[in-house]
C-alpha cells in the first residue's frame, strides 16, 4: 500500500488547509510519511489521515496540541486512548453547557414574547403555569448583610457544583395571608427560576407548584388599584387560594432603571 | 417593588463577579437601577436580572456584546427578540458541531481499541461490520493531477455544505475480481468514512454495505502471504464474496511514517 497523497490532495481529502499541514509538520505533530529529496514535496499516506482527524478535532475543541504532540511522540497507544477519552469528556460537557444555555435563552424568549403580547392591565385572568424550579432568598429586614452573604454563598455553591443555569424569571413571594386578610403586600423572599432539565439532582431546589393561577397585570403606578381589584374578585367569587402568591415582572420593555412603565403580574395559585 | 440588591448580592444571585457588573455598567450594557449619591454604591433591581442573564449567556457563547448593547440602547423589544433567536440558533448549531466531534472522537477511540486488541495475524476470522458511509476517490493511473483536484474539490464542497464530519477510518477498495481470479491486489479507490448521523442528507454519499466479512490481519511485510491464505480459504470453503473488498489500516501503533510494522486488515463481504 504505497499510495502517496500530495500535500494538496491530503488537504482536500481531510478538509484542512495546506498551511495547517505545513504547520503540523513544523510542530512535529504530523510529519509527512515521505519527502521527495529532489523537490522537497511532502507526501502523506492514508494511515496518517486518522491522526490528522485527531489533530483537527483537538484543535476545534481547543484541546492542547502540545499535549497531543507529547503523546504522539511517546508512541504510547494507551496514553493516546486516555487522551482521546478525556477530550471526549470535555466535548460532552460543553454540549451539556451549551444545551442549557440554549434552553435558558429560549425561556428568556418566551418571557419576552409573553410580556409583549397584548395584555389588558387591571383585568383579572387565569393562567396555567407549569411547575417552576427555583432558588429562593428570604427577605428579612432584620437580616444583616452578613446573613445575606452566607445564604447567597451557599446557593452559589449549589449552582456551581450542579452546573445549574438560571432560567431568566425572577420575582417575589408575597405573604399571602397578609394580602388576603389585610390587602397588604409584603415581600417575603426573592426567587429566581432555574433550568433543571432532569429533576434527579440530589440537592435542595425549591419549587413553585404548577397549576391554575388567578392573575392580574399592572403597571408600577397602578399596583395598589390592581391588588384591590384582585382581592375583591377573590372574595366575591369565593375563591380559595392555595398558599402561593408571587409577583413577577413581565418583560414588555427593555427599560431597566427606575421607570414607572414596568409591567408586573401578580399570580395566585388557586 | 422597591427592593434593591447591592452589587455584591446581585453578583451572588446571578453568579457573576462584581468586576463583571462594574464592567457592564462602564460599557453601558447594564446600568445599576440606582446609585447612592452619597456613597456611590450601585444597586440593582430584580427586573435587571433577566438582562444580566442575557448578557451572561451572550458572553458564554461568544456573542457580540456590542451588538447586544446597541439593541438594549434602542429599547426595541422586537429587535431584542430577533437577536435572542439568532443567538439561540448559533448555540444550537454549535451543539450539533460538538456532538459530531464527540461521535467522531468516539469512532477514533473504537478504531484504536479494535487495533490494539490482541489479534492473531495471518489467521482467517469473521467480522460483522455495520454499514459505513463514505466518500470515495477513484485511483486511476491515467488520472492527471488536475482530474484529482476536480474530484477532490467537488467532494470538499459536499462536506462543507452539509457539515459532515470525517469519521476516522480510511482505506482502499480493491478490485475483487482481479483478486479472486488472479490473486492480485489492485487498489481501485481510496475511501474515508463519514459521520452521517441522520441519513437524510440529499447528497450522494456512498456506502460500504454492512454484513459479515471474512477478514485477515497482517503486517505490511506479510501482505502477500496473508492474501494467498485468504484466497485459498475462500476457494476451499466455496465461499462466494459479494463484490466488496477493502483494505484498511488497524491503528495498533502511533507510528506514522514509513514503517514495516503497520497492521492491516483485508475485509471481504460474504
Amino acid at each position: 500500500m504505497e499510495k502517496y497523497f500530495s500535500i494538496g490532495e491530503t488537504a482536500k481529502i481531510n478538509n484542512v488547509s495546506i498551511q495547517a499541514l505545513r504547520l503540523y509538520d513544523k510542530m512535529g505533530l504530523l510529519k509527512p510519511a515521505y519527502v521527495d529529496p529532489h523537490t522537497n514535496y511532502r507526501y502523506y499516506t492514508i494511515n496518517q489521515f486518522m491522526y490528522l482527524d485527531l489533530i483537527k478535532y483537538s484543535k476545534q475543541i481547543g484541546a492542547p496540541l502540545k499535549e497531543l504532540k507529547k503523546i504522539l511522540d511517546s508512541k504510547d497507544v494507551i496514553k493516546l486512548l486516555s487522551f482521546i477519552k478525556s477530550q471526549q469528556k470535555i466535548v460532552d460537557k460543553e454540549v451539556i453547557r451549551l444545551k442549557n444555555i440554549s434552553t435558558a435563552i429560549g425561556h428568556i424568549e418566551d418571557k419576552i414574547k409573553y410580556g409583549t403580547e397584548y395584555k389588558e392591565t387591571n383585568e383579572i385572568y387565569f393562567r396555567q403555569i407549569e411547575k417552576r424550579f427555583i432558588i429562593e432568598i428570604a427577605l428579612n429586614k432584620k437580616d444583616e448583610e452578613s446573613d445575606f452573604q452566607i445564604k447567597l454563598r451557599s446557593m452559589d455553591k449549589i449552582i456551581e457544583e450542579n452546573e445549574i443555569m438560571f432560567e431568566g424569571e425572577s420575582g417575589y413571594f408575597i405573604c399571602l395571608d397578609l394580602f388576603l386578610n389585610e390587602g397588604k403586600i409584603s415581600y417575603e423572599s426573592v426567587y429566581s427560576t432555574l433550568c433543571v432539565e432532569n429533576n434527579n439532582k440530589e440537592i435542595d431546589i425549591k419549587e413553585i407548584l404548577g397549576g391554575n393561577f388567578i392573575c392580574i397585570a399592572y403597571f408600577d403606578s397602578e399596583r395598589e388599584m390592581a391588588m384591590d381589584k384582585l382581592l375583591k374578585y377573590i372574595k366575591e367569587n369565593n375563591i380559595h387560594p392555595l398558599g402561593i402568591g408571587v409577583e413577577t415582572q413581565l418583560f414588555n420593555t427593555i427599560e431597566q432603571g427606575e421607570n414607572s412603565d414596568l409591567l408586573y403580574e401578580l399570580q395566585i395559585l388557586i
